[in-house]
């Protein structure tokens, strides 16, 4: 890694905090639209955050971008903490006076779309700080998105993207072939944003509530604009229904959506990691719902509507909830417990292991069981019509292996904070697969992280990041090989 | 899988049952010696054992065991139920009165050195049950070091066996060796039972208890002739270290022990998990050790005998307490959580993941790191001085992956039999790794397994089958390659 490509790696850092800065001003003019204080707070960080951005810019100029793996793995991890970062500073100038910790927090907790809040009070926060968390989820979501569709694939992590094995698209003229499905990414994004704040006005949600609730659920963010999440909507059918359908389709991948009405290409639809994560979302919402109904007396309707609606938000890694499913009984909470786990599809807003690695997974379990038998037995690995090769299978084996053991440190070092057991360990699972709800009363659905120690809140900011980023890409960072001339 | 090879395992099972029903002499002997009328039982168990085995060897004579990998397999699977099936009886015929559930799950517990128990009053329970459970703890002990050490390895599965490697050592007079070492291995394992009996007897321990804690501490099965387990010796620091060192010693590989005895081969103690196995063993009873000084009102030395004995006993898999460890506090709870997943060393009687795994696993993970920055970087996996195969590496993502897969599913059925959230994970875990005690009050260290629901209880006694074979072994019987002609 040499000078000059941390420079040219920090200049692009700089222009997208000029653009954050911009984004800013939405918070702004919905304080100046509601007479809140608050505007000045979000004119002034824009203020500050441009004019640094400005000058770092501007001492960095002239240093090229360079193609090469490293440049864009120190530039993901910088693009995020940037927005993390600028997305802290409103926190703390706020009238919240949310500390450093706190901001960095809910900051990190939003551009990972992970959902976990410190904040109790969102029903009287100011208009623009709540427009400011769902923006932070929004651009999240969109960078996400997109660094699962234009930059993994290429630094060999994860995500089955079509653009990488349909090479000719990007063979033939690629500047074009990329900006028309980076525009299409945005459309799309965007459209279905719209179209779910639309439905959950239509559905009886107040019009500023519809439009963040909106932002969070496309992002599978799972940020509300109340402190009980989805408690207050829990007898109005529609709404539950009309977030399941939107987070569903936040776990889906976008790529699939983009070749679907860009290039008319129907049958991307046939992608396997789709059926998978649509069958077990569908299996695990049908039998929570059937314990409901035998265990509890309600109908059968609301029984299905609240556990797909929970259910899929833990899929999804959204994190809303409808109601304190922690009361539900042991296997509804199993159940929930296993569902942190899953994730959708690669290419989406979803964190979690995802359905293309179970799909791989399993496919190496059934191989490695008959090799057994048969030991010089050639089976492939399988998804839809191609083959993975060994070097993608190894890639889906070192993500779940890291994943696991990351997720006993993380649970030791929230335990050394002082948080009991079961806040630590479902703490430590939620923040890496940015579900955000744990399993304990403290953390848990009706819960928030406000009184956590500011350790853990490091800690699991740290969590976040290293999940969003699929972390891999976070952890070859801490590698002697990367920094190595 | 052709008829034969089935009836000359059923034929090996057989005489193997007639070797068991002998063995029920030895509880009779001491029921008899102690005037307890549980005598009859035993004398009643072994003349049905030992009259049916009899039975089914004569109806399968003439069969000849088969040399290839099928019949390993099937017959692993077959000496383990019938030393489960076998060893249940007595507690069904005895003045314990347990159903065929309880006393399945209490031999399952005994057979796989798990130590879980679902017998309260062990105080007063007849000696000749007490005997016959550390004898089930002892067998079995000794069942999985043979099967570490002669079957596994040639079996493709985990396991670093000195016996395959150094294949000069069977290619000449393979049969001559075998005997050597097989004898050898019930040489040591029975010297350092009776070792450790003194060494408890000096300590303290009456003569009775002595012997029985010996057989289970060697065994890494955590029965105890106490309700309360180690709690009753918490203040003989004498007591907990002997515990302590004999577990630590249960975890090595007895494969190095046996290279430095029969052929004085002092180099093979720098089995590189040995290293590992003892540095995390030392690492986690030290960190809980200054924890516990630094928060409660104890001296150094209690501290460091007491994390020592707990944390060795989780770590061998063995799940002897000397205290309500869950109220050591989050730090320790969290630590003893991510101690159940180890295990000591292949070749040992602990179950867990294993140092071995884990030193391949951390190897893999620096290799897939590297290779995102050089993706056709070269990189071998070694093991000491030897270059572990792709097979090999394969074989251990393989078990670490369905160990957590089967972990989950183990979770969700436990959950809806009605375990309590806690219970179900843990018990899961605690079943799975052959630990015994999980981390709720109902089945943690000073809890026991006899109120969870029968389902439950055969729930867990499938789990700590599948754990004690190393997974791999009992899922190859339900694949249907497994059967194929």
């Amino acid at each position: 890694m040499n000078r000059l490509a941390i420079r040219a790696a920090i200049h692009v850092a700089a222009v997208f905090a000029m653009y954050l800065s911009a984004a800013m001003l939405i918070p702004a003019a919905i304080d100046l639209h509601y007479r809140s204080g608050d505007w000045q707070v979000f004119a002034f960080s824009a203020l500050i955050m441009g004019g640094a951005a400005t000058a770092v810019m501007l001492a960095t100029r002239g240093s090229k971008p360079q193609p090469n793996t490293r440049f864009g793995f120190l530039l993901v991890n910088l693009l995020w903490l940037t927005l993390a970062v600028a997305g802290a500073v409103p926190f703390m100038m706020s009238s919240l006076e949310l500390s450093f910790t706190d901001a960095l927090f809910e900051s990190v907790s939003g551009v990972t779309t992970t959902g976990s809040t410190v904040i109790s009070g969102l029903d009287n926060a100011p208009p623009g700080i709540i427009m400011w968390r769902s923006l932070l989820s929004f651009m999240g979501g969109l960078g996400v998105i997109a660094l699962g569709l234009f930059l993994l694939p290429f630094l060999n992590i994860g995500g089955v993207s079509y653009f990488r094995i349909e090479s000719s698209d990007i063979a033939d003229r690629p500047f074009e072939r990329f900006q028309t499905f980076a525009l299409s990414l945005i459309g799309i994004y965007t459209a279905l944003v719209t179209i779910c704040a639309l439905c959950y006005n239509a559905s009886g949600m107040p019009g500023f509530h519809a439009i963040n609730h909106a932002m969070s659920t496309v992002a599978t963010g799972g940020f509300s604009t109340h402190d009980t999440s989805f408690l207050r909507y829990a007898n109005n059918p529609a709404i539950l229904w009309t977030s399941s359908i939107f987070m569903l389709i936040g776990g889906l991948p976008f790529s699939v959506m983009i070749l679907f009405a860009v290039r008319g290409r129907y049958d991307a639809i046939r992608d396997p990691q789709i059926r998978v994560y649509v069958g077990y979302s569908i299996a695990f919402a049908l039998m929570v719902a059937i314990y409901l109904r035998a265990t509890r007396d309600i109908s059968f309707f609301d029984a299905l509507t609240h556990s797909t609606f929970n259910l899929i938000s833990i899929i999804t890694t959204t994190g809303y909830s409808s109601d304190d499913y922690l009361l539900w009984g042991p296997f509804a909470v199993t159940c929930i417990y296993v569902a942190t786990f899953l994730g959708g599809c690669s290419g989406s807003t979803t964190g979690g292991i995802k359905a293309y690695r179970f799909l791989i997974l399993f496919q190496l379990m059934g191989n490695g069981i008959r090799r057994l038998i048969y030991p010089n037995m050639v089976q492939a690995v399988r998804y839809g019509d191609r083959t993975i090769d060994p070097d993608m299978q190894r890639a889906v084996v070192l993500f779940i292996s890291l994943f696991f053991v990351l997720w006993a440190i993380i649970t030791i070092l929230l335990g050394a904070t002082g948080m009991d057991f079961l806040s630590a360990t479902s703490g430590a699972l939620a923040s890496l697969t940015n579900v955000g709800p744990g399993l304990s009363a403290q953390i848990g659905p009706v819960g928030n992280y406000s009184d956590i120690p500011d350790a853990a809140k490091w800690i699991c900011s740290a969590a976040m990041l290293l999940g969003r980023l699929e972390i891999l890409s976070v952890l070859v960072i801490f590698s002697p090989v990367f920094w190595r001339a």
